[in-house]
This record gives C-alpha cells, sequence and structure tokens, in this order.
C-alpha cells in the first residue's frame, strides 16, 4: 500500500479529530476514548460507571462495533442515551463515524461521553476521536506480558483499567510485572485495578474519572 | 482510502498465497494459521501442540508478532524451527510476511507448520497467508457473545477451539448459547472446548489435528 494514502487517511482523521474536540469543548463535554481487546470487559466498565457516576453526571454513549447491536442494548436499559456505530468491517473507529454519530446526540445534556471502541488491541490506538481521555483496558485472562507485544496501545494510553482482578490466582498472571513494564514504556500513565463482577477497586476509578471530568 | 488501493492490496496478497501454498503441498507442509485475541492462548495451544503431536510430526512454528519476542523465546526451549515475524506495528500477518518468513524455515524438515497470527479478532481473518486450515481461538474469559461482533473471524474460520474452559462458572459464560451462535452463522466449523492451563479437551484437538495434518 502507498505511504502516500496512509499519510492521507491519517491527517484527514486528525483534522476530524480537532472539529470534534472542539465540539465537545463548545458543549463542555468531557470525552473518554475506551480501548481493550474483545471481552476485556469494555462495556460491563461502562456500566460500572454509569451505575456510579450516573447520579453526578449526564453520561451518554457510543458504541461501535464491526456488526451487531449486543452492547447498546445492554446499556439502553440504563436510561442515558446512546447511540451505535456499526463499523461493516472497519477494526476500529476513526473521527469521521464520531462526527457522524454526533448528529445524534444532544451534546447539550451531556457532561460525559464515553466512547465504546471496537475490541482491538492494536488499530483502535492510531486513530484520534477528538478525545480528552484516552482509556485501555487488559483483562488479568490476557495476561501481564501483552504490553511488550502491542506497545503503541499500552505507550499512547494515559489510563490503563486492570479488569477482572477476581481472576488473579487462576492463572500466572503477574501484576507487578505487568506495572513495572507499563510504567517503563509509559511513565505518565494511571492504573486502576478492579473488578465490574465484584465492584472491587471500581470506586477509585469512578471518583478520579469524576474529578477529570467535572 | 480508494478502494482500488485495498483491491490491489487484497489481490496481490492472494496471489503470493497461493505461491506459499504451492510451495507448501511441494514440500508436503501442512501449514496452519491461528488466530485469536490477545491472550487467548494462542502460544499456549502451540505448545500444548507440539507436547501433544511432536514425537508423530515434525512441527516448525512462525511467531507473528507487531513486536517483541517473548513468544518465540518460549517455544525456543521446545527445540523446534521457530521464525519471529515482526510486523513493525501492522495489525496482522500477510502472504508477503510468510513467504520472507520461509527463506529461514527449512520445509523439507517439516510435516506440519503452525503460524501464529498477531493478536486481533478482526483484521488476520481478512488475509490468507497460503495456509491448509484456519483455526480460531476464543477464551472463556472473553465471553459467549463474541461471534456476532466480529462475525468475518467466525465465519471464516474452519476450527473454533473454545480455550480456558477451566474458568467456566467464573463469569456468566454460556458455551450452549456460544455453539448455537457459531453454528448457525457457521455449520461447518469444528469446535473444541479445552484447557491449555489444565489440558482437558488438549487430547481430542491434538488427535483430531494428527489427522488432518498427516
Amino acid at each position: 500500500m502507498d505511504i502516500k494514502v496512509l499519510e492521507g487517511v491519517f491527517d484527514a482523521n486528525e483534522k476530524i479529530a480537532a472539529e470534534n474536540r472542539e465540539l465537545f469543548r463548545e458543549n463542555e463535554v468531557f470525552a473518554m476514548n475506551l480501548m481493550a481487546s474483545p471481552g476485556a470487559g469494555k462495556t460491563s466498565l461502562i456500566e460500572s460507571t454509569i451505575k456510579g457516576l450516573g447520579k453526578r453526571l449526564r453520561i451518554g454513549v457510543i458504541e461501535g462495533d464491526i456488526a451487531s447491536s449486543v452492547d447498546s442494548e445492554r446499556l439502553k436499559n440504563l436510561g442515558i442515551q446512546v447511540v451505535q456505530i456499526n463499523t461493516g468491517g472497519a477494526c476500529h473507529l476513526d473521527a469521521n463515524m464520531i462526527r457522524q454519530a454526533l448528529e445524534y446526540i444532544d451534546l447539550t445534556a451531556l457532561d460525559l461521553l464515553i466512547i465504546e471502541n471496537v475490541g482491538n488491541l492494536v488499530c483502535p490506538a492510531e486513530f484520534k476521536l477528538g478525545e480528552d481521555l484516552r482509556v485501555m483496558i487488559l483483562s488479568v485472562a490476557e495476561g501481564h506480558d501483552k504490553p511488550l507485544k502491542y506497545p503503541l496501545m499500552f505507550s499512547d494510553s494515559e489510563v490503563l483499567i486492570v479488569n477482572k482482578t477476581d481472576l488473579i490466582g487462576m492463572g500466572d498472571f503477574d501484576l507487578e510485572e505487568l506495572r513495572a513494564t507499563v510504567k517503563r514504556m509509559n511513565p505518565g500513565i494511571t492504573i486502576f485495578e478492579l473488578s465490574c463482577r465484584t465492584a472491587q477497586g471500581v470506586e477509585r476509578w469512578v471518583d478520579w474519572l469524576y474529578e477529570r471530568a467535572s
């Protein structure tokens, strides 16, 4: 593939991302891009975050999936604004998809917009959406050696959430080794350890996000 | 991005994949493309497969990663031919990467070549490598709702291995629902349920692969 074509794609994306960012600023909406592998717990974290913050902040969600509306159906029950994007095969969200989704969202009625990216630890890291905060999840079940193998996502996220900590001890997951590796690659990253299933550790994350987003 | 450019990329890939396939046939090597999310257990399955089949078949591995040689270091201890591909950012292997890696492998000394793709449930499904068999892994920790969200991988694989079955019961994973969904999408798919950690179910997979590959 011609490199110039790719550069053109990235340039166009950056431009639209900047426009999205401006739109969020005008409406005083804090936008968060949530990225992770399939099944790491993105939708579960959003549910936990809404339960913990929903009384303090007005929250909306953009759901990104290749196909299906499984996740947005789950979230609609929580009584929030949800828009589903189906990428139709594309392995990540891009700024233009967000711009189109924003036509279906009333930003004036929101404080916090959570964008759930396509489940993929690689490609989403390359496409800025106009977000204020880039959050990634790693599930304990994925193993502590992932930062070395998927470096861009770990070095480019501002927050790492280690989810499914209730599974620690079931395998050979080494939390200290994970923390050390990630901090070497990205010294400024903030790390939370929690379990959406048991709710352990969720409060600390929710309180931190409230401080950032409000 | 211009659609024509993408079509050109896919056409070129198909052509090189056919050449790889011919090379495998000439050397009587059975090639298997192994795909899954990060941390689903690709390298663990390869280790289990080598332990179960290594006395019956001569096995080699091509390790695909964006960065690092963590996995090939793991496998070298098993005394087999291993070649590491670092894609340098790319989110999948393609046929040309395999062609280049084959220059470092003695195919005449192999019966089975296992190609571990980049950890990604999306993009690897789109690029044929010249393989005889397409195998995907889903970890129980990822959840049973993944086929609807990542349809191409599930509909295009000939084998689904459900790994980490020792975690069933820790969450709300529904094996029967998974099986029903996948069989609807891909009636011809063969499904194995196993745990690389406890070795339960591995023998059935290994025996099946032996029949196919020998």
